[in-house]
C-alpha cells in the first residue's frame, strides 16, 4: 500500500526533510495560500511532480481526512537483502582493521526510536540494521526527519526471521551481543572486539526469550538511578560507543 | 506566568505522565463524553481538584483556543538553587569512592532533548542539571513525558550565569568538560575521574565561546559516518557513560 503524507505542514515539513517522494496531490479547488505556494516551491526544487486531482481523489486515499486539499504519495523506502549488509560489513572490515558493526532491532515498536537509532548507527560507521518484516517500527515518512536524513544512507534489510540472520552473522565471523538488563556483565567488560551485531530489544519487553538465548554474550548498561530507565535509542548509542572505543 | 495544559487529550496524557497539577478546570458546558470521565477518574486518583468554571474563563486562559472545554494548570516547576546540587554532587562522592557529575546545558533549544538528557543522567546517577534561565528550553509539562518521569527526581537549577557556576564548580573539586567536535582528544583519552561538570552546546551552535574558553579542556565522540550529526541527547549518554565506565 502507498504511503501517503496528508496536509499542508505534514507534506511542506516531508519536503524539507527529503522524504522520496513519487508525487504531491493537489485537489483542483484548493486555495492558493503562503502554505500551498510554499509545497509548490519546494516540490520544484527536489524535483516532485505535482498533479492536480479532483478533491474526491484525495477523500479516497485520505486515512485521516485531514488532508486540506493536499497529499504527497512517498515512494516505497528500499530495503536491501541481508546479503547486501553482510558485504558491506565485510567490506567495511577489510578497510577499518576488522571492525564492523550491524543493529539488530528486536520488535521495536516506536517508530521515533528506529529514526534515532539510525542517526546514530550511521555516526558510529554501522553497516547497516536488521528488522523484522512483522510487529515491528518501519521506515517511514517520519524516519526522515528521527534520523536528522540518516535512514537515507543506512542500509536497512527487513526479514522474516531474526533467529536465521543470527546464525547466518555468526557463520561469517560476527559475535552477537545482545542487551539485557538481566546481563551479568556490564558492558564494558565484554569484548567487543571486531565484528558485533548488537541486537537491542523491544521497549517494553526487552529481547525476547530466543533472540536471548541466540545470543553469543549479553551486555548491560549499569543503571545508577532510582527511578528511570534508558530509552533504547540512548542505550544503543552508548552500546555503539563502547564498540567503537574497544576497537580504536 | 501559569503553565496550562489545553484540551481533552493532552490533558489526559499530562495526568497519565504525572506533571503535577493545582488544578483541572472544566467549563459548565462540557459534555461529559468518555475523555471527560477519563480525565474526572484520572484527577481524584492523583489527587487534583477539578473546578468547573464558565466556558468563558478558559477562552481567556486559552493560549491556542483548543481547549475543548478542558485545561489543567501545572504547577510550575521546582528549580533548585545551584547549591543544592553542589551539596548533592558532594554527597553522592563521598558514597560513590569520589565520582559525581553534574551536567551544563549551554542554551540547548528542544524542550525534548532536555527531555531526553534528564532521563539518562537519572540513569547514570547525575546530581544535578544546570541551564540558563533565557534562551534555553526549560521543564514544562512535555518534559516530565520526554523524560519518562526522571525530571521529577533531578534537581536542576535554572541560572543567570553559566560561567560563574562553571567556576564554582571548579573551586569545589569539579573538572569542567565541554563537548565539542572540535576538540582534540577524543573522549576515552580524557580523564574523567573523579568529579566532572560535562558540559553540552546548543543544537546548532555548539557551545558558546565564553563557555568553550571557560572549560578545563574538551573532548569529543569520534564521527565515523559520512552524513549525519549526533543528537544531542545522544551525545550526552554516549559521554555520560564514558564517565561512568571510567570511574568503575
Amino acid at each position: 500500500m502507498a504511503d501517503y503524507i496528508e496536509g499542508k505542514r505534514p507534506v511542506i515539513e516531508a519536503l524539507r526533510t527529503q522524504v522520496p517522494m513519487k508525487r504531491v496531490l493537489l485537489a483542483d479547488n484548493t486555495k492558493r495560500d503562503s502554505l500551498v505556494e510554499d509545497i509548490l516551491r519546494k516540490a520544484k526544487r527536489f524535483d516532485v511532480p505535482v498533479v492536480t486531482v479532483p478533491r474526491k481523489e484525495l477523500e479516497e486515499k485520505s486515512a485521516r481526512g485531514s488532508h486540506q486539499g493536499v497529499m504527497a504519495e512517498a515512494k516505497p523506502f528500499g530495503y536491501v537483502d541481508i546479503t547486501q549488509i553482510e558485504a558491506a560489513a565485510a567490506s567495511y572490515a577489510d578497510s577499518h582493521d576488522g571492525r564492523a558493526i550491524v543493529i539488530i532491532l528486536d520488535h521495536l515498536t516506536d517508530a521515533g526510536n528506529l529514526g534515532a537509532i539510525a542517526r546514530s548507527a550511521e555516526v558510529v560507521g554501522a553497516s547497516g540494521i536488521v528488522i523484522p518484516n512483522k510487529r515491528s517500527a518501519r521506515v517511514d515518512a517520519s524516519t526522515y526527519k528521527s534520523s536528522a536524513g540518516a535512514i537515507a544512507h543506512l542500509p536497512v534489510a527487513q526479514v522474516p526471521n531474526l533467529i536465521q540472520v543470527m546464525a547466518r552473522l555468526k557463520e561469517r565471523g560476527f559475535w552477537i551481543a545482545g542487551a539485557s538488563e538481566h546481563a551479568e556483565d556490564v558492558i564494558w567488560k565484554s569484548n567487543l572486539k571486531g565484528k558485533i551485531a548488537l541486537v537491542m530489544g523491544n521497549e517494553a519487553e526487552g529481547l525476547s526469550r530466543v533472540v536471548k538465548e541466540s545470543c553469543d554474550f549479553l551486555v548491560k548498561l549499569p543503571i545508577e538511578g532510582e527511578v528511570a530507565s534508558l530509552n533504547v535509542a540512548q542505550a544503543s548509542t552508548a552500546c555503539m560507543y563502547e564498540w567503537l572505543r574497544q576497537n580504536s
